[in-house]
């Protein structure tokens, strides 16, 4: 009886063998990244002092299918496939007669779904001949799966940490210090850029837009370093495909042949691209009909309120101009929001299947966000990351429209992280001083 | 090719249907409990102002196998069966030929294994009509996996944690509270118990043995609550034998027949005695020859260097007396001392096993149990709870005996816990400032 199941848990020998490639299924192609200098559209080699040639190809790839080398399945293999829940006890706490399901990617080493695309990135810069990583983040979770696939394959991990989140989340630095990293705040004293910004702003909290300039300039310097980014580039989404894949196979076993929503918390677009992609295929060759519904915080809100044009990836001006729906390259997040999700723009190819209408946004303020949290955390045992909370939220608003509408729809909701490390985000709410950003 | 596992990870049909107790198969039956002020054998209506009979007919029972209500295995189903894992990145980082195993229960809701006997005593205490329950807490994770039972039954929660705790650890009163619990710093002002101590020693860190007192004290005096326990006690070791049972059969899914050695984590005992007593079983009938090893903290070695005889549970001497391994009832444990297990007794089934020669001790301090956390962390990916981390120092030692001697032996690590919020206790490790107490 697949139906009484609470969770799906596959074996080891049903991991991917192969990321998807959403590029060739598109109806029309996307548009391509410009250099910065000459607007020109990038050629392979303009990439080549800041990426390995393996990330290269795969950034540009037109193939459906690309196989994940044996070393990087063997590392996923020390958490993967993540389970599928049915939600029972959240449903039974709604009141509603919706099936809801979650794919939980909180039970990760680093306790989120970024580890997907850290080990594969370190695996390719290993074989590269690269022994030193740079990389930004925010929230934490990018900095310490990076830190953690670096120790994975023995190479040197640097990390600029948005400030507000560095002073703010002690524990996040502490993580990527078990696993041998060492994590600075952003902007910094150690690059020029983090002290021109540092002169120019000097009360900033930061923004992950001036945490990628800062790594960029020390991978460019160093010739045996890369950088690395947890999200927003075609490689990136590419390798988080595995997590929509598993659904695709974990559905199967709850008997459970058609979805009619997806939810996905969507700041870059690593999350949302690796959970949706494999079901927009699924929508474009007729076997479902899947509603995606992006979820993006009302704070940052790149596809509901941005532009989609060419724009940079980080502050300066440094990386490649990215055809996408953005705030703009300077937007800094308002400091006092918690609720993760802080980047200007969003991956381009997220940005083009929304401008194609191959899915939806909705944005939702962190109070909203965080009582769904909450509710989830109380029914399911598993407190979300902040993140995942915008998910949860999009998914309760559609739950409460089909119960006054009389119907039962199936609903997918990705939980991309675990919320241990957000807890004072949860105090802040739970206490009533959260603002309502 | 079993071998070739990285994870057994079981279907929920295989969690187990019956909880193991080991009293009647003990060889000499262990000393009864005593009433505190008669010194008499303690009779089941001394229990009933602070217990449900459900708990308290399994605190006395002579039967073997005591089922597990339906109610209870569907909560159990949130994240059981936990995973065994072949340590083969540990392995190799360690140069060893012993195969090392080790059963992780840190993906519970609350990140440790005090989750299954949290929910079976909130389960009882519902049916038994109570509305509220108190209790202590050390680290945090028994009063973040009580708050967690208590909120699915929809039962009140009130959590005295050790002072040192409640300052040091604020990430696990936040965790508390997103269950809707209530966690004060023990000693307390709320208690007369609390007041007193406050008063005799007011610079206190607090301890296990204070905080006990208090909850008691408290559930003595509200008709509606009960005290529970996170350790210690009968019923408390009995429900954790889930562990212990589960990691047989995934042996048998590694084809794995028998076990050398089994490394677990003892301060109050249920961990250690969750794991270890089916396994006593396997010794005691002939089918294995494990030799268990209990890893206490030189900070707190009442295994090691404690006296066997009937002692209070508490500081105040509220409990009955207990006939167990004991540092004394007014033993606190030095506050520097980061690395968990801080109780200054060892539960009477643990004790009594360990007189009976059914099982070894050694102790620990903290600085090598991080150094083995560390390590483990660097190689396996999940980051262990302190706790956990002496059971990790043990089996590391017993590998390089084995090395030395051209041994192979076969391993299993009890890993009881995350340490995600143990990460401050870490970073204490990393820049060497830890004491090595």
């Amino acid at each position: 009886m697949p139906r009484d199941l609470y969770k799906a848990v596959l074996g080891e020998d049903e991991i991917p063998t192969h990321w998807y490639n959403i590029v060739p299924d598109f109806p029309t192609p996307p548009a391509p990244p410009l250099h910065p200098a000459t607007g020109e559209p990038l050629v392979p080699d303009d990439l080549t002092a800041l990426f390995p040639m393996g990330l290269i190809e795969q950034e540009a790839s037109a193939e459906r299918w690309i196989e994940i080398p044996q070393a990087v399945r063997e590392i996923y293999r020390l958490w993967r496939p993540s389970p599928l829940y049915r939600a029972y006890r959240l449903e039974q706490a709604l009141g509603t007669k919706a099936r809801i399901y979650y794919k939980y990617e909180g039970a990760s080493p680093v306790g989120s779904h970024k580890a997907n695309s850290s080990v594969p990135q370190a695996y390719f810069n290993k074989i590269a001949g690269r022994t030193r990583l740079t990389t930004e983040t925010g929230a934490g979770q990018w900095g310490a799966a990076l830190a953690f696939a670096a120790e994975v394959f023995g190479l040197e991990c640097d990390i600029w940490q948005v400030r507000s989140s560095f002073e703010g989340k002690p524990y996040r630095s502490a993580q990527m210090a078990v696993f041998g990293a060492k994590a600075v705040g952003s902007p910094s004293e150690l690059t020029e850029v983090g002290r021109q910004l540092r002169l120019k702003f000097p009360d900033t909290s930061g923004s992950l837009g001036m945490a990628i300039s800062e790594a960029i300039e020390e991978a460019a310097k160093d010739p045996n370093a890369s950088y690395s980014l947890g999200s927003v580039l075609n490689h990136v989404l590419l390798h988080q495909t595995v997590i929509g894949q598993e659904v695709l196979k974990q559905l199967a076993v709850f008997e459970e042949p058609a979805v009619d929503y997806l939810f996905a918390c969507a700041g870059g677009g690593s999350n949302l691209g690796g959970i949706s992609f494999p079901f927009i295929r699924e929508n474009l060759e007729g076997r479902q009909h899947v509603q995606i519904v992006a979820c993006e915080p009302k704070a940052a809100p790149s596809l509901t309120e941005g532009e989609f044009k060419y724009d940079f990836g980080d502050t300066v001006g440094m990386t490649p101009k990215l055809k996408m729906y953005t705030l703009g390259q300077d937007f800094v997040p308002d400091p006092v929001h918690a609720g993760g999700l802080r980047y200007h723009g969003m991956a381009p190819l997220v940005s083009h299947a929304y401008h194609e209408g191959l899915l939806s946004a909705i944005s939702v303020k962190q109070r909203e966000a965080f009582e769904a949290g909450v509710l989830f955390a109380r029914a399911e045992g598993i407190i979300p990351a902040s993140e995942s909370n915008h998910a949860i939220a999009g998914a309760l608003r559609q739950v409460r429209a089909a119960t006054e509408a009389g119907e039962s729809p199936v609903i997918v909701i990705g939980v991309s992280g675990s919320g241990q490390l957000d807890l004072p985000a949860y105090t802040e709410f739970l206490s009533g001083q959260m603002p309502d950003t």
